[in-house]
């Protein structure tokens, strides 16, 4: 592999050379534009971009540069320093246009931090108008929160738009109509829905009114072509397409299509999340087809807290056709041309590809989404470190499933050197446990050391036993079988991993539930759920097996994961199992976890209640007969768990969505004190009898 | 005091007798109803009923019971119970009307829960179909989440909605329009605006066609009086009162007053926040004087997770004077007659009464808002510990005032023989710290042991130094001062609580951390900010002392927090400071409270930023000087431990929200990711020439 950062100017201008000869014209822009992403010398990228701007000449009329950027939420000056290398960029190349993602200036989503912080609302105008300064011939569309006009305002203070600016000016703006207000989004909580698409009337700028900005349609003339611009959500609202059932009234891209546009532009910061990818995909192809129009669609990259943006920014042709694909996971700044049908497709991560089908996703059958799960993961961890200053992870390593698919994560996402794995066994760990653990630790090539935990569990429980006999004189309500000792150690260690945390440098400790667990509240409050970040609490257990296997084939080093460690029943290794004598089985405890992760399938997808799963057949029912009460006994159990583990998921670290659904406590919300909802429901009867008994009370 | 639980038919006669002789009939009704609030045997309600409906015979035409009522969020059967009971009374005493709050049958707020489990709107449909059989001459207004006709929806699936019952018959509908979508509420999340205001014709009815509900105008016509119904943030829009800054395009109020109606009704659930109560009486008042039109105001009480509900339901009359007012933080059967000027005003809790002036909020003069504050947190205790089927609470006693509020709080809110207070001295704990903690809980009466922590902390930290070595070997990153030794304590300190948590049945431990603090993130993880509930976690130090104060005064038992708490400074005693040899004070570490008290008030209030506050004077420098340089350097301390501190607010135990503003994780969100915001913003000219340097990168 050449190393173009540290090329020299003879051997750049050699290997454009050799591409020229090697390759059609078309393909010598994708070449030079990959050299481009890979970060060039300022003298460096002269060169290559007079080359491109000459392979670029035949296009010129309508081409595009999609500048999918990794921004910082509230970060302007980092995001708006990214604007202008690929504003200047765009320009050198002779591009017409260069298109970034929604919120280009502020990241997506800011939530309330622009309402107590107002500051960095002037800031980011500030920033925009000066970049408008900086635009000549090549035309600039980027996204900012728009203060609006403030005396006697009707509705919120900001909108979400994006600023057109050539020449030095800021020729237009567009204000997103629809936001989406459910899941991860909360648009509505700070930003006014415009009720006009396209280009904003003058009288309606406010701030920007002194910048001239020219009376226009509601579509954009550049360079002889007309754009009909939207913002993310409002190209997402085609009733034919979502067969009548939408969430909003207007669909502005159908009002922009009046306008008879050329070229419909979508700026969007829309995160990954299963099954949402062949939507997404079917629903611009369609609606390009429909207007016969094409669309280019530029999505943010990166994560954001619990957001990740897988990027994959496209343009379908005006038959809807896949005409250009930037790359999943990465920033890139791909050159199209919609008019003139250049483009290339970059292939997608594996995973976002297809959508799943019902029977497959609950079943150990994840192999299609496995990919895509692995980068959403790995981009969570990475910029969550980055973006917050964070450098190292440090996390217990039990030998069991959970913290070894973690390990592997952490390791991809930070580096080998930065992982630092600890084996902190009790007197109930097992042997294999520890050397399980350790050779994970070796085939990683991650830091490793045990620390047992025994002296510490040990003197905790005297301490806690002695305290005990003085609280049960007063309060006469102990227990009598309790899970304390299973906590004190999961305590312990989260206790040795906080403490290095707070001895090292920029390390954070690893959170290692996962989404089966979290949902029976099988994990410990300040032990296993706590940690700074929690890379599978969005991951159920069977999904975490494929996973593991997953790893051990598809990474460099082949077979990181010990086959013991995918092969042994899950267990927390917290307490013996007095039937058994062996460590508690946690599927003992809980139910198989092909059963659980179906009742969780079916719920957030299917959204069945109790009755609906007790009399329809699951998965695991076609192999393992299961009787009436036993499912009745697991349905009460799953239910009863989730009710009390509400709490829990409200205080669960930052982690990443993975799931169509989650439990991500900015995903879904729901009232901890709500936690006795009678999901069975009642038969009318049954409430007219209980109504006659309430009026004799 | 009377025990009318247990009062004999032949005493209760007597004490009606009594009543009637020694009162006018206004007063009889409300002396008659404090009475029936007070739980009568079924026997000993009806002859009551039969006095009340006699008393209240000549203002049979438009009398209403305001049912204002604590449900539980989600749990149909426990609210559609006390809706069974209020209705029955209310026919049984012959009034015209029973009006009950917002989302009575569900609670409000349910949030997602009902997107994610519809079966319990289908129940609460199912609830509200039954109970409207049971109604009588009486109609009733009771608030329920209706599922929208599901072909070819556009929009959310659900509407906020209350049903008018009478006469076995649902009569008509009423939706929300005006969806709030900030702060505490995001009702947009999981409900449609409804464009309609009044009741909804019949076609758009759906699932309630059946049910023949009659064509009838917007507003509803009872007993020869026409009622215009609205649902809470509805009545919150109206132009003139709020100087044409208002949120939405539409007011409900000012259409349903077109159609002249007698009197407004407006079912609300509306939670106490510091400021809010002044605001709404104002409005209310202007409100119906405007439109001189009475308007009943039915406001939920009681706390659901963070918010807690004052009540305070209210009447005023066309004049626009206040007619009725129900208790605060109470449930109550409120009788009111508009129409006849017929209504009782119970006293305000104090701080709900009164605006406070900008100048008195960030002193140490918070006394108009004490005994608001005190109930709101007592009221979010109480419903918390209930509505999860808790009990208990174990705290650690620190003798920090902290802690001491905290303890003196549960002991109101839980009773003195439910909570146990821990004194867990370390070596640096002083004498006085530990006998300050035990005089505090023999002044409660609560149950109090003393749990030192030092074997604990020894062997954590001999474990841990060890670990430490080996961690050193392989990152070379060792921070020279650490806070280890601190939190290792704090830790210790949480896992003896969260111990007898597990130990003992319906016990929560409880987080002490204060709101200047966790601004500051000087809480420790897993430590003193870790608990199943936070008391105190929106209430500054400057407050808290004060809050001290208000409560030495102003319980039964005075002067339980011994005075020597409330005067020393505050201090973790985690550390010892090197330049005095004695514990570290918190001031010292951060800076006067007082003044970081007035920059977050500032901040939250007035939304100021750096050079604002760098540029104004603030209390605290009235009476110290500060230099420009010490400013500065407070100013920089506060801003970047505020940034750092966000990941823990998003961990934060269940609190409840008191301030006007917050940085409770359901009130305030910002992305933990945004750390890196430029606070102090830049001006024009450095933006450009950054930019200039930018594009020579």
């Amino acid at each position: 592999m050449i190393n173009y950062e540290k090329i020299t100017k003879e051997e750049l201008a050699k290997e454009i050379e050799k591409l020229l000869k090697e390759y059609n014209k078309e393909n010598c822009i994708y070449k030079l534009s990959e050299i481009y992403d890979e970060g060039l010398s300022n003298e460096n990228s002269q060169i290559l971009e007079n080359e491109l701007k000459n392979l670029l000449e035949s296009y010129k009329k309508g081409s595009i540069g999609i500048a999918q950027i990794n921004p910082i939420a509230g970060n302007i000056e980092y995001n708006a320093q990214k604007v202008v290398k690929y504003i200047k960029h765009a320009q050198n190349i002779g591009l017409d246009l260069v298109v970034f993602p929604e919120l280009t200036l502020m990241g997506y989503p800011i939530e309330d931090t622009i309402d107590r912080h107002p500051i960095i609302v002037e800031e980011n105008v500030k920033w925009l108008k000066a970049i408008a300064k900086i635009t000549k011939e090549t035309t600039a569309i980027v996204g900012f929160v728009e203060p609006r006009k403030y005396d006697h305002l009707t509705g919120k203070k900001y909108f979400n738009s994006v600023a057109v600016m050539q020449n030095g000016e800021i020729k237009g703006i567009i204000r997103k109509s629809l936001l989406p207000t459910y899941s991860e989004f909360n648009d509505y909580r700070y930003i006014e829905p415009s009720p006009v698409v396209g280009n904003q009337p003058g009288e309606t700028l406010g701030d920007f009114d002194s910048e001239k900005i020219q009376q226009c349609e509601a579509v954009n003339l550049i360079n002889g072509l007309k754009y009909g611009i939207s913002i993310c959500e409002d190209c997402w609202n085609n009733k034919e397409f979502f067969n009548d059932t939408t969430l909003y009234s207007i669909d502005p891209i159908d009002e922009l299509s009046k306008e008879k546009p050329d070229v419909f532009i979508n700026c969007s910061a829309s995160p990954t999340r299963a099954k949402k990818e062949q939507l997404k995909h079917n629903m611009l192809s369609f609606i390009s087809k429909k207007y016969s129009t094409p669309i280019v669609y530029v999505n943010q990259v990166g994560a954001i807290d619990n957001s990740s943006f897988d990027g994959s920014s496209r343009v379908f042709d005006k038959k809807g056709k896949l005409l250009a694909r930037a790359k999943s996971f990465q920033e890139q700044f791909l050159i199209v041309n919609p008019h003139m049908n250049l483009g290339k497709i970059y292939p997608l991560t594996k995973g976002l590809e297809k959508t799943l089908t019902e029977a497959k996703v609950y079943t150990l059958e994840y192999e299609p989404d496995l990919e895509r799960t692995y980068k959403t993961i790995i981009q969570g961890i990475q910029d969550y470190f980055k973006k917050t200053g964070f450098k190292r992870a440090v996390l217990g390593l039990s030998g069991g499933l959970d913290s070894t698919v973690c390990a592997v994560l952490l390791t991809d996402a930070l580096g080998k050197d930065n992982v630092f794995g600890i084996s902190m066994p009790s007197k109930i760990t097992s042997q294999e446990s520890k050397s399980d653990a350790e050779k994970l630790a070796n085939n990683l090539g991650i830091n490793f050391t045990e620390a047992p935990i025994k002296d510490m569990v040990e003197v905790t429980n005297n301490c806690l036993q002695n305290l005990f006999k003085t609280v049960e004189e007063k309060w006469n309500c102990r227990y009598k079988q309790s899970f304390t000792m299973d906590n004190i150690q999961a305590r312990s260690r989260a206790m040795f991993l906080w403490g290095i945390s707070n001895e090292f440098e920029k390390c954070l400790p690893i959170a290692t539930s996962d989404k089966s667990e979290l949902y029976m509240g099988y994990a410990t409050i300040n032990g296993d759920m706590s940690g700074g970040f929690a890379p599978i609490a969005d991951v159920p257990k069977t999904k975490l097996f494929a996973l593991a296997r997953w790893l051990n084939e598809n990474r460099d080093v082949k077979n990181a994961i010990p086959e013991a460690i995918i092969l042994k029943k899950p267990g927390a290794e917290l307490a013996i199992n007095p039937k058994t004598g062996k460590p508690l089985i946690a599927e003992d405890a809980l139910m198989p976890y092909e059963f659980l992760d179906e009742i969780i399938w079916r719920i957030e997808n299917k959204k069945e209640h109790y009755y609906d799963m007790l009399d329809s057949e699951f998965l695991y029912e076609q192999h393992n007969p299961v009787s009436k009460e036993q499912k009745i006994q697991w349905l009460d159990k799953f239910y009863r768990r989730m009710a009390a583990a509400l709490y829990k998921w409200s205080i669960l670290p930052p982690s990443v969505i993975v799931d169509s659904r989650s439990i991500n406590k900015y995903d879904y919300k729901q009232p901890i004190t709500s936690s006795r909802i009678n999901y069975k429901g009642l038969d009318e009867k049954t409430i007219e009898d209980k109504i006659q008994t309430f009026l004799y009370l």
